[in-house]
This record gives structure tokens, sequence and C-alpha cells, in this order.
């Protein structure tokens, strides 16, 4: 099993200590990106893992690169081109007040990716899983044509894909909706993550709860072998909850099953609870668990991932297990 | 609209981490006071907001005047003088463990500040609101005398005046009662923020509650047409909740009108929280929003100040009105 | 009054901002130790403490003894010896990610102290109460035996001796279980805090709740005047309460006296919380308080503890009595 | 008096303790751009210093602003647009290795500058001197329109206007040399800063020596009052020498003046030390001070900027002046 | 041998990395103060070191003496006592840049310390050698007079008293020049360090070189045994030369010893040379070494205090020994 | 060319800002050992570099591991065990006061390394070069055998083998001669890095200079295809020189080849100096560079390294070359 994950990978900024852009006269420097945050997670779990990305040949590029090996992650099917590295700029929020991101990844080496940039086919040569995200094809028709590049050579060598819709308003900048590019492409895919309000915007899906949802999205989809979601509450910014669903034809009672809820008090950093749940996932079904344990595992790793900093999921399967056993209380191992 | 801040800035120094002051071996340096804090909330929202004071012409006393300007507080009014910069250490508390505050600000340019060292027509100049507090009377005779001075200009000048009572016990050391100067000054004043106690010590008026108070203050002083309040109920140092009251002869049918009350969990930095109340209300008063507009923008705001570090409350119009519509859940923006 | 404690001080590196091992690019670095935290709560407190252990004579070794001086403990009795000094590393915990302790300790001075190494008729000289506990026996057999050395000395020069069973799973590598060392020792032991797993482990000693517990201990220990026990709930990491217990057959009326219950939510260092409540403890019996206040001290010292970082308590007796008064607002004082 | 300087201003980030780029996980973050570090230093020498650019209005862009206010620079007459702020990343060599930069500034709110943004006459209203750099014009031809029209504009005002030609090898990307650009930029600027191979480059005037440079320039150029240039030799990057030269067909003796040769050893900051010239050249020329003591002050102020952390030049008229007087000593003021 | 120490400890502020004030926000926590600079170098020294002060009983106060504790300095002398503890802060230089202090000690409890306050037979008691400087009576008279007390009881128990004139020209505000109060409490020393200009100032003594000086001063107060002096060479702010010169009527051939001169390039912090000269000196002539010995211990002492961040001299025997043995290679010790 | 190196990576703990170990609350983080320090090296070249060693399957352990991961090493050939981690505690000289180094590795994973735990036929497969040192022997006879293990598979699969003969003075604790161990394994190597002093001490050969020296050595093993030295003049801390020896008898004209002298002023960290060296010969050897070009080429290398923070050389190619063709003057490369 080898999971090939796609996608831009970006220099993280954050204010140390919760102070607000304004007051700010340092940055923490993390690294993170949809898809990366997910490898990693994988990495970590013991899985082999890579990573394909396009990143200028500098020493920010490299660094990129190299905190990604640092994990465990294989970044050298990656390649060198573009004019910078995307970034973004994080402002943690703290209870009532929340979090902010400026994002400044115009013209990064994944927004100007072209078809043909990437050789898919020694890309994805031994790969079990190809995982991408929504977020790729919205910064440039050129990166949806190369994701779409991408998912055909994939479907072709019958890798399994795995897409997260992960919508973001911001981007999608370019001439086109979202309504005109992702069906196509999820038409390549066999595993879904998303939530209702993304699945109408790109497929003009609607349904009255997750269940009708989901029905109509794998009647519409039928390549679609899994199809998950998450619910949040947010009491406020450091107190949510989290809850994993997971709905397939071929489950033999339930379509849908979820997951236990997670009461999640003093969250350290919320960034990347998405891509834990997606790691999560893919693990478990990749890994031919009980679809009930997948979605158990899916659901405690992205509840875990609250509380470590950065975007990225550092954590074991032993750990993520623990909390399934109900081991909440945080006591100190030693 | 010009509103001038008068009173003392101080270096505000903190142990990192919230280390006690025996642990320390560094402290984070900011700027603050009372009246400075309302100048810079004002300067945030947008409006034109400026600040009198009096430091030594030091490196410590331009960088207080620079910060402000930093935050968008025009200074350029304060004069040079006196032997040295107030200073506070501030040592933050957490859970039941609560804050604590050393004052170092005795001999500071406010301390020694006489009556004619300031040139108040000048200062006032195109002001139409001017603001100060209980603090800078409680420190010596002569700043009384200067803070008289001021008033009595303003009042000339047709400038609405605002207090904020501020009772701090280990001041007023200088022989005087608080109840043989602050009602002479508070006569030249048109808005008042104040609790029972202070009202009770400085002015001996007591009642059953808030409502009572209240109306006995305003039957006192007839120069009042505003009269505020806020109430703190502390479940321990970190969860808080946060309420306003407002109160005027004018208001057509309930002559007090109150603020949604704000639950406090997780704070980060409550010192200020009343000078964004203050500065909130001024921002509704003098921009002549509905009375219960004006309470609720002022509660909001210092209820979002109780999540920014340092004094200063770094917050806009926007934020704050995004907290008055319900947004509490801290999502994060991007 | 004078108060010695006997044991092993360690360097503690904790990787900053909860970051986890394999993030950090720094330690925080801190000393502590079992017995040293009871040193230094009590040196706080204002009472005469006094330390001994076995350290390298290198920078490392003075530093830590330094550390102990600048928070008012006498280290003089302490010898230099042994190839290095122990250390742990610590990961704080965040939420429902509990904290991480990998001990290094091995080969420290004290886990190759030996009898004779400290002359303990000169240690003990003038002192009126030895504190040990169930961690240096467990280092090494030669350590087993320099406790048991210093615990005959005690008692032959009349000074009450306290014990906390502490049990540390870890550590036992020498080829003796506890079952085969600490009842000898605890028979040289006037008081003992220990929860009930603990003593089951060590004396075989089992019962259907706390009292009976004890009352069987105390039937087996006739020496034992006081026995302690806390009992902490764990919500989450960040999240639990605490609450002590002490018993003695002294007592006229109920055996077993209880403390309040504290809920103790934003934790901020949860290590040495049971060396707080040891140290209050010995405060309030050493100075012969009432048995319920000497349980309410101790526990609300413990409690505070979770408020304070590194392994020390530094607190007052002010502090701690504030809380027992029932001051959990954590309130600003200026 | 009044300097109104134009160009750009950028986020500096430099990786703390001379860490390379692979290295680091924090930046510093300070902000700089040649011609905001001109102005910083004329606010910083008491004069009244403004300044004028395009940033986006975001809290990065407002941090920007906020941060030359903080240092006396009145930022009002700045506009708010483009798409992000331009940022920079520094690190700093040591000895034998040296800095490197990574511009990260295309598309930021001056290279999409256009003519007409800025109301010039406006800008202007009450400036004696203007002063701008060869950056602006290379960044994209919409900013070297935009520079044309403030310069124009600032000459039919009969506004001083000064220019540091400050090349940039990796700017100028739009299609342009900068002989097609410079010449006609040049001819509406009065004073002028610039090394030999940058006169070469953009005017094709080449001489054996400075004196027939500036001689050939000055018949080219018979709009320029004063010509500038300066020499710096690098025994290392933290070991470097400095010395500064002005010539002017107006001195009645010699046309070339020289400054004394300063050695600097240990330097902190290298970056902006031509600015820092610049700024001391226009405060002596400005105040009409001896041309001799206009070229030694500017060379002093740029000496002692290599020992200042950041872009900008903090630093006082008396403290250049002291250097002047020969006091190297670096001796402790107390 | 047991040394005293009296004198003011102060808290030192120091903005990190060479910052200048107006761009920090932090600074570095240290203590410092001429003569506890002393004890400290004379307890790392492995000497029995002992501290008076008059600190206020806060937070503060009481860090400042458990900082002298960590590094071996019986501070238990001391009383409480006085509004503020003193502070100062420290800009530190680079290169050319000189470093800047901004004293803040007015008001503390050694300004305001009174004859009788310090029991000084009880502080006295055990002591062979007492260690004062010229800044305790720059203060205020009353300091002045109970350093006289201090000193005439020191003289009348036989206790050996030593002097650094240590002259700060800010001091002396309370209406005395030092010619009015130095030479009475000279004539109760033994001891003296000082240079020429202080000599001239402090007692109207003034020669062609060092030892017309020293002559002259011996022949003035023929109490004093040995008087010593340090001359330094500023290249610039981190490069300076060091020497040391011992005197005495009692030396059988040259009355006057220098020591060798040490150059010193790349300093790390100067403030404390002078102080860790006179922990030398006394080290050297309370031990009886042979006077050569002395001022080259000395000598040696305080150039490695230039290479030690803090006032405090933090250094062995053993490598001050290594030093005078000529090992300047500053080779790493594996 | 696939070059992979043996021996020990530990966790380097080094107080912040050149403070000493008595000053420090933090210890900077980074990891190195003489052989890792090589194999990062040869990666930032761009070499394929590899590295095995023993660790303990920690979260340090892996730590270390995924360090060397993110500088572009392949550890997977590394194995798990052991009881700890080695450290070393580093205490950053300046000046005339030298750096120190506390070692704390016993028992870690490599000292308890055995004969049979490597898979020497696995790890060395597909490998052209192998580098180990001579601190790997010292620390323990089993590590000494295993070392001779992997020497033998090596000359038994042609792999040509490197070693840095490193003494470490406070190693060999057990029992064993480096003259009774050292012949043997360097009968087994092809190339050798090592001084006069430890060539003596290990094998008993002396000369009047280092030609002789190499002389006698070559023909005592004269598996030996080329010898290097290095010699190092230290002026103090922070200012050496640095030059390259190296020999060969297959060198046609003169048998020793020396590099270019540099000066090192200002250096920032020279521990790894002498491996930056090994790791230039290592790359100019194993390419067939010219000799000359090769002893350049380390020299150069290694004296960069000197201005690079940490263990590790992280260093390009071109910037090598860059020094080696003269550019010391430490410009601003943008």
């Amino acid at each position: 099993m080898k999971i090939l994950c796609f996608g831009e990978i970006m220099m993280r900024l954050t204010p140390p200590n919760q102070q607000r852009f304004l007051q700010t006269t340092q940055f923490d420097l993390q690294f993170g990106g949809s898809e990366a945050n997910v490898a990693v997670s994988l990495a970590q779990f013991g899985e082999n893992a890579a990573y394909v990305t396009r990143v200028p040949n500098s020493d920010l590029g490299r660094a990129a690169l190299g905190e990604l090996a640092k994990y465990g992650v294989d970044a050298t099917p990656s390649v060198f081109g573009g004019a910078r590295l995307g970034l973004y700029f994080l402002e943690m929020g703290a209870g009532l007040r929340g979090s902010k991101v400026i994002y400044d990844r115009a013209n990064s080496g994944v927004a100007t990716l072209e078809k043909g940039m990437i050789d898919w086919e020694k890309a994805l040569n031994g790969v079990t899983w190809l995982h991408w995200s929504g977020i790729t094809p919205a910064v440039s028709q050129s990166a949806a044509d190369a994701t779409l590049e991408a998912l055909q050579m994939a479907q072709k060598m019958n890798i399994t894909v795995s897409c997260d819709l992960n919508y973001r308003a911001n981007l999608w900048q370019y001439g086109k909706q979202p309504s005109e590019i992702m069906p196509e492409l999820l038409r390549n895919s066999n595993v879904m993550l998303g939530d209702g309000d993304t699945i109408a915007l790109y497929f003009g899906i609607k349904g009255a709860d997750y269940a009708e949802i989901f029905e109509k999205t794998a009647a519409e989809f039928p390549n679609l072998d899994y199809l998950a979601m998450t619910a949040r509450k947010a009491f406020h910014a450091s107190h949510n909850t989290y809850k994993g669903f997971l709905y397939s034809t071929h489950f033999e009672n339930d379509k849908m099953i979820e997951s236990k809820e997670y009461d999640m008090p003093e969250i350290l950093d919320r960034i990347g609870g998405g891509d834990a749940f997606m790691a999560g996932l893919i693990y478990g079904l990749a890994k031919n668990t009980p679809p009930q344990y997948a979605v158990e595992f899916a659901t405690a790793a992205a509840t875990l991932k609250h509380y470590i900093r950065g975007d990225f999921n550092v954590l074991t399967v032993a750990e993520v297990e623990s909390l399934m056993k109900g081991n909440t209380g945080g006591r100190v191992s030693r």
C-alpha cells in the first residue's frame, strides 16, 4: 500500500502567543496544505506516503520538501518550478475571537502548473491510492487540467482515488465556476469527503438531511464507493464538537455509519482537522478495516489534531486508538 | 468628531507564558493606561482620536508615544517632562490563580504634572469630546488641579466630557480623599462610567440596586446626560461573564437599558476590559447611535478585548458588530 | 522546625508552547523531583527547608542546587558524585491529548548512591522532620539501602519521618519488587501519602473504600500517625478535580477527614500536584494546625500548583489561605 | 521643510540568530524599503517626513503604515490598493558567508500602481522635497509612468527632487531597459545618488574615476545640482569600510568633496546603509549646511546604520554628530 | 574568610539582540549592582560571600535576593523596606554605537536607607572583609550616613574595608558634592580602587601619572594599604584592551605593580568589568597571594567578564588561572 | 555514487545567546555527531548520502532520524535499540572564553551496539563509499567489534572506506587503549583524516613534520590511498585560521598538497568544522576531481562551516566554490 497525495504545500506564518497581525514582531514558521497534511498523517501512522507538488527550486521550496521528509513523507515525486512558494498568514483566534487567514498563494508553482509538467505514469508507479482536493482545480485552469490528467492516469492504472471537496470561497478566480470543473473530476474518483453546502455548490445536489444528500450524490456519481462528511459545532473558537459520517451503497445494512461525537474543549490549533479526518479515513479504508472502525478512527484522529500545533497531525495509530477506547482524561504517561 | 483622551500611559512589563514574577527571566513589553486604551480603541474604530499626557523626553517616553501613533492615535498634544515614565508589572494569572499588578508610577511625568504645563485651549482646539478618568486626580494634588483646569476649559468650549471613575485603592496617597476631589470634577462632566462601590466612596451615594444608584447620582449631578455601569461575574481567572448598563433621564421609556450578557471562557487578557467598554460607549454616544446599540456595542467591544493581548483593544467596528450579531463561534475566516 | 527532604533532583526539559517532541527546536529548562518540590514548597511557605541529594560536581549539578537556593532551600547538605545528572523530558499535553514523560535518569548520582556516602548524623543535625518518597528505593538496591540508613538514623534521633509512596512503574528494574523493599522502609516512617493501588502493590493491603484501606494500613503499620490520600478526576488533560483525605487513629471523632473538592479548569502544569499536597500536609502537621486545616491547606496548595509552571510550587501561605476562603474568582490584585 | 518619500514598503522576514533559511522555524518581522527607510531616518532626525505608497487595505498593509507612524513618519498620503503586500526574505550572513535576499514583491500594490491613482497635487501640497529611487520604475511600466507623473508635478510645484539610482538586477522584467526609462526621470530630478556601474548602465556614461563620471553626468543632466556616491570595501560580511563623495558644479573650489572613511568592524545589519546615507544627505542639503558637513553627516549616519537592526536607521542627529566628532569608542553612556 | 558586600542591587532590563530601546518588544531580565557583582564573583570563586542591601518585601525584591542565592551569595543580612526596587535599562551597543544606560533608581530601598535600619554589629559578625562603593553615598544623605555607620563599626571590629570609588555623574543630586562626603568615608577604608579623574574629583589630588597620583593619595590616606586602578582602551564598543595596576607602600621594591594587558575583541557584555576586577583583587589580597598574582588574577577575571552576559561574573578560579597562563585561544573543552 | 556514514547521532543542547550553563533557562535543540555531519554535508552537496546508526525507538530517537531526512540523508539503514539517545551539552564560548562540551552519551544505542545487530550486507548494498570515525570504537568493545564487522564487509564488497581518527580523550573507558583497537580498523580503510598527535597516540608514529608523519603512516598502512590533515590557529574563540593538507603516494610530483589558508574572523559555530572538511574531501575524491581541487574544496567547506549554526554544514557546492574563487567579502546576494 502506497498513498500519493497531490496538491500545494505552503509556508504558514503565525504570530506567536495568539497576537493579532497588527501586534506581532515575529512569525512562527510551519508548512501546510490540505493534501500535504494528509500525507504527513499517513506517514506518521506508519504508512508509505508520498507527495507530489510543484515548488520553486529555492531555499524556501526546498525547506518545504525537507519538512515533509522530516515527518516521513517521500516528496521526491515533486517537481521544481514556478515563481514563488505559496504562503498563508494565520492569526490564531481565542475564545470569542475567531481565527483569520490571509492567503498569498497566487502565482505559486501549483498555480502555474500545467499538463505535462508532471510525468504521472512515473509518479503513480507502485501507487495504490491517489488523494487530491478541490483546492488545486480552484487556483487556475491549467492546474485543473493537470488534476484531470492525474486522475485519468490513476483510473487507467486502477488506483483508488479520493477527493476532499474543500471549497475555498476566495479561490475560483479564473473565470470558471466549480460546477463547470468539479463534476468531471469527481467522476474520476472513488472516495469523496465533503459537506452539504459544498455538494450543493459543486453539483447542485440538495437534500433534507445528510442521508438524502449522500444518497443522491451516490446516485449521480456511481463511481463513488464511499462518501464521508464531518459535523462540527462551534461553541467558541476554542471549544467545538466533532463527529464523522461514512456512507456507502456497499454497506449491507445501514448505508450510513456515524462515529461517536467528541467534545473538544481548549483547542490548540484547529487548522487541518478535516485533513486529519481524511487521512484517518484513507488509513481505515485502504487497510480494509471494518467501516465502523474506519469512521471512528478518522474522527478520533481529527479530534486529536485540534491539540497539536501546526497543520501536520503528528500522531501515532496507538494514540488514536487510545482515544477511541475512551481515554479522554489526558493523563500523564510516564 | 475628534476625541481627546487625557491621562497617564505606562510601560507594562509582563512575564511571558504566565510565569510568576519569581520565575521569569524576561518581560514582554507593552504600553497601556486607562485613557490611552480608550484612545487606541477609538482610533482602531476609525475615529479621530488624540491623546495628551506628560512623559519624559527619553527613549522610553518617546517609545510610549510612538506606540500610540502606531495604533493610529495622534499623540502630538502631549508634552515632555517629569523624571521618569510610569510603569507597571503584570503577573498574568491562570485558572484559580489571579493576576497581580505591581504599580511603579510615583514621580512620573503625570504625577508631577501641574496647572499650566499643558495649554488646554490649544490642546482642545477642534476637539468635540474629552475623556478623563479618576486615576489622574488620584496621583497628586497638582495632577488633580490640572484635571480640573482641563475640564473647565472643555466645558467653556462646549466639549462633551466623559469620565471613568476608575477607583485604585493604592493611589490617593497625597492626603486627600476622593470625596474631596471627585465631586467637583464630575460636575464638569457629561458622561460617567462607574460601579456602585465607587459611587458610594466618591460621592456617598448608595442604593438598593443599579437603578436606584443611577437615579440618585443623576439627581445629584444634573450635568450628567449618561451614566453607565458594567457587571462582571468571575468563575475563575479565565472564565467571566460581562454585561453593560446605560442610564439617562433623557430616555423616553425605560431610563435604564441593559445589554446582552456574554459568557467569556478562556480569557487571554482581561486588562483594559473596562476601557474597551468606555471607548465603545463614546463611539456609540458621539455618533448618536440608538442607546441600545451604544450599550450593546460597548459590551461587545469589552467582551472581545478579553481575547486580545495587551492593554490596547486592537479591534475593528466590523468585528464588534459581528459579535453583536451572535457570531460567538470563533470560526476561521478565510 | 526544620524539614529535610531527601531524593533526586532532575533537569526537566519541556518543548515550549505545548509542541510535541518531534516538532520542537527548543527546550524550556527547569528542575524538579518529587522531594525537591516538597522542599521548595515549604521554603516558599517561609519554613526552614533543606535538601539532600547526590549530583555530579559539574555545571549541570551545580545549576540544580543553585535553583533550589534561589527558591530558598538550603541545599548544602547535598553531596557531589555520580556520572551524570538525571533528567526527564516532558511533552505537555493539551485538551484530549495527555502529557508524556521520558525519564533519562539511569546512572545518576542518586542511582549510584551507596550507604555511607551521606553522613546522616550530620545531615540530620537540627532537623525535626525528614521527608522521602518511594522513588529513591526504586532506582537501585544501593539507593534503597541508603534510604533505610537515613530513616533508621532519623528514628534514632526522634525525627518525624514522612513518605510519599509515589509508585513509578518504569523504575524497580534492579531485581526487587516494591513489596520486598517498601514495608521495612515504611515501618521507619510516621506519615504516609499514597493511593489505594500503590498500597495494594507495595503492602498487599486492599479494601472496599478509602476508609477500609486506611484502617488496615494503620493496623499493619502502627508507627504511622497520619495517612493521607488524594483523589483526582480527569475530564481531560486541562480540566480535573482535586480532593484530599487525612486519616489518623488519633483523631477523636471521625478517623477520616476530607477536604473540599476543587474544580480545576484550564490547568497550566499538573506536574508536582501531589508534591504540593505533601508539602501542604507537612506544613499543617508540623505546625500542629487542626487536622481539618491541614488537609484543606494541602488540597488548596495542590490545587493552585496546577496553575504554576514547572515542578516547583512558587506560592505563599497567604495565597493558599485565600483560596481556602473561597477566592476562586482569579481577580486582578492591584 | 517637509520631505515626501515615494516608493514601496515591504515586510522583511529574517531567520533569527543568523540561521539559514533551511534551518529556521521563525522569522523576525520588520518592515523596510529604500524610500521608507529614508523617510524614517529623516523623521528620527526630527524633520517633517511623509511617505506615499500603495498597499492593500489588509492587516498586513495597515501594519506596514502603522510601523512608519511609530517612527514618526506621516504615512497618510498613502493609498490603499493592490492584491498583496510586497515582502522579502533576508538570510543574514556572518563572517565569510554573505547575506541572501529572496524578493517576493511581484503583484504588490506598487507593482500595479498606475497614473492617476495618487492625487499628486494633494500629496505634494506643502512639500519642499520629494525623494524617489530607481526601484519603483523597475517593477512595472505603470509604476514608471506614475513615477514620471509625480516628478513632473513636483518640478511644476518647484519642489526639490532627489533620486537614489538603486539598481536591482532581478527587477526590470517588464520589457524595458533602465536606459529607456531612467534618463527622462532623472531629467526631472535635482539630486542624484548612484555608483559608477549604475550610471554606466542607466545612462551610458563612463569615466576613469569618480570625478570624471560625475563631471560627465553633471554635463549630461544640467538639472542636477548635486551628485553623490558612496564607496564600500568589504573585508568580510561583518567588516567593511564606508566613505561618501559629494559633487556639485556650484561648489566654489573643488567640485568634489570627500568624507572621512570609517572602519566598520562587527557589523550588525548592513541593509539600508545607502538609504541612511541618502537621508543624511537630504538632511544636510535641505537645511543648507556646508557641503562638507552634509557629506560627513551622511557618511556618519550610514556608518552607524550598520549597527542598528532592521532597515530603519533609528538614530538622532546628536548621535550622528557624536560619531562625526570622532567618538568611535562605543563607551557606555550613563 | 568571609566577605560582606554592601550596596544596591537593581533589576536590569535589556532589549534582546542589541535592539534599540525604541525597537524592542521584550526585555531580558537580570539583576546587578556594583557591590552585588563583587559578591557573586567571590561566591563563584568558592569564597564565603554575603550581601547586605535594602529592598522592598515584594516579589521583585525577593527575586533580586533569590538570584544572589542562586549564585551562592548569602543575602540573609539584607533587610526589607523602601517603596520600590531600583532598576536600570540597558541598551547594548555594537561596533561604533555605544551602550546607553537609563537609571530609574530614585526612591528605592537603598535611596531611603537610614542609619539604624541595618544592625551592623549583627551583619558584620564573623565577617573579615567589608566592601562598599561610591555609589551608595551618592544616592542620598541618609544612605551616606548609613555607609559611614557601617564603616565605623567595621573598623571597630578590625574588619578590612575596601572601596570602589565608582563615580556616577548623574547621582549626587541631594545637595552635597562628593568632596564633602567621600574623604571621611575613605579614611575608614583600607583598600581603594579608582581612576585618576575620580580621585581628582573626590579628593582634589592630581598627578602627572598613575604613580604620582597613587603616591599622593597614599600619603593623604595613610589608612590605605592598597590602591588599585584599571586602564581600558576602547577601539570600538566591542573591542577594548584592559590592564590593572596595584600600588602599596608596603611593597618592598617597586611600589607599583602592573598586570599583563589583554586585547579584548568581540566583547559580549562589558558591564561589571570593574566589579570583576575588584572581586579578583579582594580574592588575591584576602588570601594573601603574592601582589603580582593578585593584580594578574584581578585583570584576567575582569577580562573574562567581558565575555559573560549580565552583570554577574559567573567564572571559576580555574578559568581565570587558565587565562593567566596564556590560554587565550578559546578552544573547545571536551 | 552512494556514501554510507556509520556512527552515533546525538541530541545537542546549547544555551541560547552564548549564556553559560549556570545562567540558562532554555536550550536550543539540534542534532549532530561526527559521521552524521559528514552525511548531511554530502546530501547538501547533492550526493546520495545514507546513514546507519542505532537509536531507541522513542520520540527522541525518531526525531534524530527525522532531522537527517529533512537535510536529505537516507537514514533508513539505521536500526532501533538501546536504552537512550546520546546527548551533549554545548556552552558556546565567546572571545577569550572557550566553549565547553559535556558529553552524556553512555548507555546509548551505539554504546550498546553489538556485532550482528546491523545486517551489513544489506546496509552496504549499492554503497560505493563507507565512512566511519574513531569515536565509535572508543565507546565500547562491542561497538568496536561492530565497526570491524562493518569494515570487513565493506572491504569484501570493494567499497572505499574512509576514517576520521577523531580522538576524544574522555572516551576509551572500557579497558582498551586506542593502540589496541585502531590499527586493525585502519588496515581495513583506504582514506584517513587525522592530526599528528592522534597518529602518535593510535599508532606510535611520530615525525618532524606533517610530511614525515604522512610518509611513515603510509608506509605502515599501505592500504591507505589518501591521508589528510587540517591545521587550525586559534587567536581567540571567534577568530581562527584554517588550512588543509592531502597526501598520497599515488600523486605524481609532490606527494603532499596544501590548500590555501583562510582567515576566519567572527566565527559563529566551530563545532563540525573537521566533519565539513571530511565531507568535502570525500566529495572531491569520490568524484575523482583533481587532488588540488579536492583539498581546496574540503578546506573551503570547512571554513564556511564556521559561519553556520549547529553541527550540520548546510551549504551548497556553488557556495563552497564561490569561496574557493576568493569571494570572501560576504556581499548581500539579491
